[in-house]
C-alpha cells in the first residue's frame, strides 16, 4: 500500500481542489444533441437560480462535468441556518446567534460540504437546485458528488498504516472528512476490534490449555458478545452526543418520493408538518413478514439443496466423472446465488418505496433490515446444516440422499459404515475466518483497484490511438483539450466521476457478519477472533483506502447510530448464546451418547441464563457508564438557566409582583378563593374564615409555653400557670 | 358504603382545616418532662426559624399537636422557586417568569401541600425547618402529615360509587389531593381494569365454548397480557408528560442520610453535585444476589414443607386425630410466615441502607423491589408446586413422603392407587381468584375500619370515666378541654394522628401480585379475569377509601411511573407464556401420554414465540401511540424558539455580522484559511487561489453556451462556435 501511498503523495503537490465545492456529471450518450442541449440549460439555469456559480469540462465520452462552487456568504449563511435549525431541534446546545443575513464558519469540510450539498439537492422550495441524479427530470444526470480531498485521505492513511488502533482524534478527523454516518462505521469497526483484542488472547490460552469445546471460553465467548453489544450501545449514545448529532433524524427533510396524505399545522411549533398516518406504513411494513418467509425459503432451499447434492456426490455417489461432478453444486450455487439475490433485493426495493417513508434515513434503515435478513441466510444457513444437521444425523440421512437409488443404497446402505467426520465444522469455521476473509478482502478492495489501472490505461491507449486517428478543427481541439494548468485537476474529476458511490451500509453488514461467526461458531476453534482481529487490522485500512481512493466521496450525511445492523448484532448475540450451547453439548463428547431432551434442556437454560446475564450487564453498565448522558442534561440545565438571566433582565417584573404581593399578604381567603376554581369541589366555602383567624389568633410569641404548660398539664395534671404567678407577684 | 358516604357528607359543613397546612405529632410518653420540654422549645425554634405559623393543642394521650401555617406569601415563593427548578431540569416548558420575591399560585392543593412538605422536613441549609419524623434528633416526632380534605373525598367516593370507569379528569383529581405517586397507582389499576375487560368477556365465551386449558384462549391470554404490559409504558410516559414529571427523579434532594465521598462543582452547571461512585453502589447492589438466594430458601423450604406435611397428612397419613392434624401445616406455615418475612425485610432494609442512596425514591424502588422478590416467592410458589409437581409427578412423590415409614408405605405403597385430581389445580386457582380476593379486601380495607371504630368508642368510654375520677384545676380542665368551636376539628386531627401511614407500593404490589395469577395460572380457569376484573371495581373505591378515611393524608411526592413494578410486570409475562404453554401441554390431557422432552420443546418455542411478539407488539405500539412524545419535542422546539427571538431581539448583531459579511465576499481564500485552522492537514495551502482564479475567471453567463458548444464537439466532432459568428457577422 506504501507504493499507492508514496505516489499519492507525490502528486499531493497538484491536489488542489480550485475551490470546486461538487461536481455534477451530466452524461448524454442515450438522448439526440438538441434534447441535451434544452436539458442542460435548464440544469444550468436551476443551478444559478439557486446562486452556485458553475464552470464546465468536458468529461470522459459524452459527458460534461458541471463544478459548483457556492459564494462563501450564501454558504455561510446556509451553515448558519442549519445550526439554527440543529439548534431548535435541541441537536446543539450552543445558541447560534444572528439574524437572516449572519454568516458563520464550518466547523468542519464535512458541514460546509453538507450546506453543498443541500443547495444543490433540495428542492427549489426550501432553497436548493433539486438536482437529483438519476431521478426523474435528472435521470441524465448519472452522479453529483463532491471532490476528496487527497492530501487530507493520503494524511490519514499514512498515519494508520503505521498505527496499530485509531484514536478518538482520527475518527473525529473522519468524521470533519466524510460525515458522521461513514464515521460512525468506523467507530464501530474500531470498538468491535479493539474488543476483539480480549478474545484473541484468552482463545490462544484456551488453544493451548483447553481446546475446543471447552465449556468455559464458551461462556467466556457468550458473555463478551453480550458485554460488548450492550457497550456498543452506550459508545453508540456517546459519540452521537460528542458529535452533536443525537436525534438528527428527526430534522432530515422528505425524500422527493414521499407521499403524504394531509398537511397538518402543529399546534405548538406552528410549523406545517407532512403527515402519512403511522398505522397506514405499519399495515404496509407487515408485507416485510411474507418476504421474509419467501426469501428464507428460496434461499434456503438453494442452500439445502446445494448442500445435499455436495454430499451426495461426495459420499454417496461412485459413478463415473466423479471428480468433475464435485464441483457441480458449488457452480451451480454461485451461479443461481446472484440470481436470486437480485430478485430478492428488487423485492425488498419495491416493498420499502411502498412503506413510503418520511426521509432518506428512514428509507436506507428499512431497505438495509431487509438485505441484513437476506445477507444473514446466506452467510450462516450453510455453516448451520453443517453444524446441526448434517454432522448431528449425517449418517442417518445419508441413505435417503440416494434418491436416484443408484446403487439402491437405501437398501442396502448400512449407515455404520459411514464415518462422518465431526472435525468438519471445526474445518469449515477455520475456512470462513482465514481464508474467507482474505478472499474477501481481495475481491472488496485489491480487485476494482485492478480494474480500475486496467480501465485507464486502456481508456488512455484507446484515446491516444483516437487523438490519432480523428482529426478536430483548432478551435475544437482547444474546446477539448485540457489547459496544462487544469490537466491533472481534471483527470481526478473525471476518474472520481466515474468511479463508483461507497455505500457504508455494506461495510457495516460485512462486521456484523463476521460477529455472526464469532458469536455462533467461534467455540469451535478457538483462534477465531485471532484470525477477525488480524484481519480487522487490514479491513479498517482497506476499507478506506476503497473509500478514499476507490468510490465517490459520499455525501456527508449525519446519523447518529450505525443503523438496524444494531439489532441485528443483539439477534445475532441471542442466537450465539444458544448455538454455542448446543455446539458445546454436541460436539465435546464427540456425538456420543447425546440426547434430545437433554439437549433442549441445554438451550433452555442457556436462554435463561442469556436474558438474566443481559439485563444484569446493561443494568451495570448503564449505572456506571451515564457521564456523556449526565453532561448532556447539564448542558441543557446550563441553557435554561441562561435563557432564565436573559428573560428576567429583559421583563423584570418586580413592580407588578411586588403589588401583587402585596395585597395576597392581609387577605388569605383570596388565596384559597383562586386556587379554589381550579377545583372548585375541594373547598367547602369561605364561612370559614373567621373561625380560623380565631384559630390562629393567640400572639405567635407564647406558643412554645402553652406547649409546655400543655406538656405539664398531660403528665401531671397541674398547669405550670401558678409558678409563672408566682414570679409575677 | 354509602352509610358511611352519608356520615362524611353529614359533618362536611365542619370539615374546614382552619388553614391547617401541616401537623407534626410530637409524642413525650417515654420521656420525661425536662427533657420534653426542652426538645419542645427546640421544635418550635426550628419551625419559627423557617418563617412558619404555629399553633398547639393537646393530643391524644401524652402528645401534643403543632399545627403549621405557611404565610401565603412565603408559600407561593416556595411554589414559584420550585418551578423555576423544575423548569431548569427541563421537567415543565412554560418558563416561570419572575424574581426571588416572585409569588406563584399553587395549580393544585398538592403542589401547595408539597412546597409545605418541603418548608418542614428539608433541612435548614436548603431552607427547611429540617423537621424528620422517628428519625435522629427527632425520634419522638412521631409523624408530620397533612389533613385531609374531608369534602374533596367524600366528594370522590360518592362520584365512584355511582360510575363504572373512571375518567382522566378523576385521576387529574387524586393528583391534585394526593401528587402524582399516588395517582399513578389509580392510573395503573384503572387501566388494567379496562385491559381486563376483554379477557373477562373472551372468558366467558370460552367458558362456554372451550372449557379450561383450549390452546386458543391460551394463545389470546399470554397476546393479551403482552399488550397490557407494552401499552402500559407507553400510558406511564403519557402521564408522566401530562402531569409534566417526566425525569423528576432527577430533581429530588439528598435523603439525610446519604453518604457522599465527595463534592464535585459541574463544569456546566456550576453547581456542586454531592457524588457517591456509581461503581461502589453498584459493588453493593452485588449483595442482592446473596439476599434472593436466602429469601428464595428460606421462603422455599418453609412452602414446600408445608405442602409435603399437607399431602402427607391428606393423603398418606391414616393415624388418629387426622381431622385436626389436617389443619397443622396451615397453622404452622401462618405462624412462621410472618416471622421469616421480617426477618428478611429487616435484612432487605439493612441492604437497602448500606447501598446508600441518594434520593428517598432510590431508596424506596431499591427496598421496593426487594419486597417484591419475597412476595412473588409467598403467593405464586404454593400454586406452582401444586402446577407442575404435585399433580403432575405426585402419585410417584407420595410414596418417599412417608418419611416416618409409618406404614411402610415406601415399600408396600401401591402407587396406581393414589389418584392424584388434576382439578386441584383449577380448584386452588378459583380459591385464589375469588375467595383470595375477597379475603384480602375485608383484612385490607374493612377489617382496619372496624378496628378503628371501636378504638374510637373503647377511648371515648375511657376519657368518660378517667373525666369522672380525675379532677383538674379549673385551669388545666379549661386548657386541656377543646373549644367547642374547634372540638370536632381537633377530634378529626387526633384521629388522623393515631391512624397509620399509607404506603402506595403495598397497593401497587398487589395489583402486580393479581395480575401475575392471570398470566400464571388464568389458562387453567377461564373465569378468572372476570373475577379479578369484579375484584377491581371495589379494589379502587376500597383503596380510595383507606387512603382517605383510615390513613394519614400522605405528603404528596411526585414520581413519574409505578416504578419497579414494571420490570415486575415484565417479568410475570414472561413466566406467564412459560407456565401457560406448560399447563397447557400438561393438563388439556389429563395427565396422559406426556413426555419430559415434548415438554421442553414446547416451552422452547413458547418463548421464542414470546420474545418475537414482545418485539413486534412493542415496534407497533411505539410506532402507533407517539402523539404525547411528538407533543413533548415540540413544546421544546416552541421554547428555543421563542429563546432566538428573544436573544436576536436583545442583542440584534446586525451591524457585526454586515461588516464581517462585507470582508469575507471580497477574499475567499481567508475562508479555507480560517476554517484550515481547525484542521491544518485538511488543506495543503493556498498557493493554489491564483490558479483557482483563473479556473473560475470565465464569466458565468455563458457557461451555459459553453456546455452546449462542448455537447455538440463532443458529438459531432465540430464546436457551435462557427454558426454563432456568422450570426455576429
Amino acid at each position: 500500500m506504501s507504493v499507492i501511498l508514496g505516489s499519492r503523495q507525490f502528486d499531493a503537490a497538484e491536489s488542489t481542489n480550485f475551490g470546486v465545492d461538487w461536481v455534477i456529471h451530466y452524461t448524454f450518450e442515450e438522448i439526440e444533441i438538441p434534447k441535451a442541449i434544452e436539458e442542460f440549460r435548464t440544469l444550468i439555469n436551476d443551478l444559478q437560480e439557486a446562486q452556485l456559480q458553475i464552470q464546465v469540462r468536458p468529461g470522459h465520452g459524452a459527458s460534461l462535468l458541471v463544478c459548483i462552487r457556492v459564494p462563501r456568504d450564501h454558504l455561510g449563511n446556509m451553515v448558519y441556518k442549519s445550526r439554527v435549525k440543529d439548534w431548535l431541534h435541541g441537536i446543539i446546545h450552543e445558541v447560534p446567534i444572528g439574524d437572516d443575513h449572519t454568516v458563520e464558519e464550518s466547523e468542519t469540510p464535512a458541514e460546509e460540504l453538507r450546506s453543498v450539498f443541500h443547495a444543490v439537492t433540495w428542492q427549489k422550495a426550501i432553497g436548493g437546485a433539486g438536482i437529483t441524479a438519476q431521478m426523474g427530470q435528472w435521470e441524465n444526470v448519472s452522479s453529483t458528488f463532491p471532490l476528496h480531498d487527497p492530501t487530507a485521505n493520503a494524511e490519514l492513511l499514512r498515519k494508520w498504516s503505521r498505527t496499530i488502533l485509531l484514536t478518538a482524534e482520527d475518527l473525529d478527523a473522519i468524521r470533519a472528512l466524510y460525515g458522521e454516518k461513514v464515521a460512525f462505521y468506523y467507530a464501530f469497526i474500531l470498538s468491535y476490534s479493539t474488543f476483539l483484542i480480549f478474545p484473541a488472547v484468552w482463545g490462544i490460552f484456551s488453544w493451548l490449555y483447553l481446546g475446543p469445546y471447552s465449556i468455559t471460553s464458551a461462556i467466556v465467548n457468550c458473555l463478551w458478545c453480550i458485554v460488548f453489544v450492550e457497550y456498543w450501545k452506550i459508545r453508540e449514545t456517546d459519540l452521537s452526543l460528542r458529535w452533536n448529532v443525537r436525534g438528527v433524524g428527526a430534522l432530515k427533510v422528505n425524500r422527493p418520493q414521499y407521499v403524504w396524505d394531509k398537511e397538518v399545522r402543529d399546534s405548538i411549533t406552528g410549523e406545517t408538518v407532512r403527515v402519512f398516518p403511522a398505522h397506514k406504513q405499519l399495515l404496509r411494513q407487515m408485507l416485510l413478514v411474507p418476504f421474509v418467509i419467501v426469501a428464507s425459503l428460496a434461499l434456503g432451499t438453494l442452500i439445502v439443496v446445494t448442500f445435499g447434492m455436495e454430499i451426495f456426490i461426495s459420499e454417496v455417489y461412485r459413478g463415473p466423472f466423479k471428480d468433475y461432478l464435485e464441483f457441480l453444486p458449488t457452480v451451480l450455487f454461485s451461479l443461481s446465488l446472484p440470481w436470486i439475490n437480485n430478485t430478492l433485493t428488487r423485492i425488498a426495493t419495491r416493498l420499502t418505496d411502498y412503506e413510503n417513508y418520511r426521509t432518506q434515513d428512514q428509507y436506507d434503515i428499512a431497505q438495509t433490515s431487509k438485505t441484513f435478513v437476506m445477507n444473514f441466510i446466506t452467510s450462516f444457513l450453510p455453516t448451520i446444516l453443517t453444524a446441526f444437521v448434517y454432522v448431528p444425523f449425517g449418517a442417518r440421512l445419508l441413505p435417503h440422499l440416494d434418491v436416484f437409488n443408484i446403487r439402491g443404497l437405501s437398501k442396502t446402505f448400512d449407515t455404520s459404515r459411514v464415518h462422518i467426520d465431526p472435525s468438519r465444522l471445526q474445518q469449515e469455521v477455520i475456512y470462513l475466518s482465514v481464508t474467507g476473509q482474505i478472499l474477501n478482502f481481495g475481491e472488496e478492495v485489491v480487485l476494482p483497484y485492478v480494474k480500475r489501472v486496467a480501465m485507464q490505461k486502456w481508456r488512455d491507449y484507446r484515446k491516444h490511438s483516437s487523438g490519432q486517428g480523428r482529426r478536430y478543427s483548432h478551435r475544437t481541439d482547444q474546446l477539448l483539450n485540457d489547459s496544462p494548468g487544469e490537466a491533472a485537476f481534471l483527470t481526478r474529476i473525471r476518474n472520481e466521476a466515474e468511479a463508483d458511490e461507497y455505500n457504508v451500509h455494506d461495510d457495516i453488514l460485512e462486521m456484523c457478519v463476521q460477529y455472526g461467526y464469532l458469536a455462533l461458531f467461534g467455540v469451535s476453534w478457538p483462534l477465531v477472533p485471532l484470525g477477525f482481529l488480524a484481519n480487522n487490522w487490514l479491513e479498517l485500512r482497506g476499507d478506506f483506502f476503497k473509500l478514499s481512493l476507490e468510490c465517490q466521496r459520499p455525501p456527508p450525511i449525519r446519523a447518529d447510530s450505525i443503523g438496524p445492523s444494531l439489532q441485528g448484532l443483539e439477534v445475532l448475540t441471542w442466537m450465539g448464546t444458544l448455538s454455542t450451547a448446543a455446539i458445546v453439548y454436541l460436539y465435546r463428547s464427540g456425538m456420543q451418547n447425546i440426547s434430545l431432551r437433554t439437549l433442549l434442556l441445554v438451550i433452555l437454560i442457556t436462554e435463561w441464563a442469556y436474558l438474566v446475564m443481559k439485563f444484569a450487564v446493561r443494568t451495570a453498565l448503564e449505572k456506571v457508564a451515564t457521564g456523556s448522558l449526565r453532561r448532556e442534561a447539564a448542558k441543557r440545565y446550563a441553557l435554561r438557566k441562561r435563557y432564565l438571566d436573559t428573560i428576567t433582565r429583559s421583563t423584570s417584573p418586580k413592580g407588578r409582583q411586588r403589588v401583587r404581593f402585596q395585597d395576597r399578604v392581609n387577605v388569605y381567603s383570596t388565596a384559597t378563593d383562586v386556587h379554589g376554581n381550579s377545583h372548585e369541589f375541594l373547598h367547602p366555602g369561605h364561612y370559614e374564615s373567621s373561625s380560623e383567624e380565631r384559630f390562629w389568633s393567640s400572639p405567635p410569641q407564647d406558643t412554645a409555653d402553652a406547649g409546655i404548660r400543655l406538656i405539664k398539664a398531660l403528665c401531671t395534671g397541674e398547669p405550670s400557670v401558678p409558678e409563672k404567678m408566682k414570679k409575677g407577684a
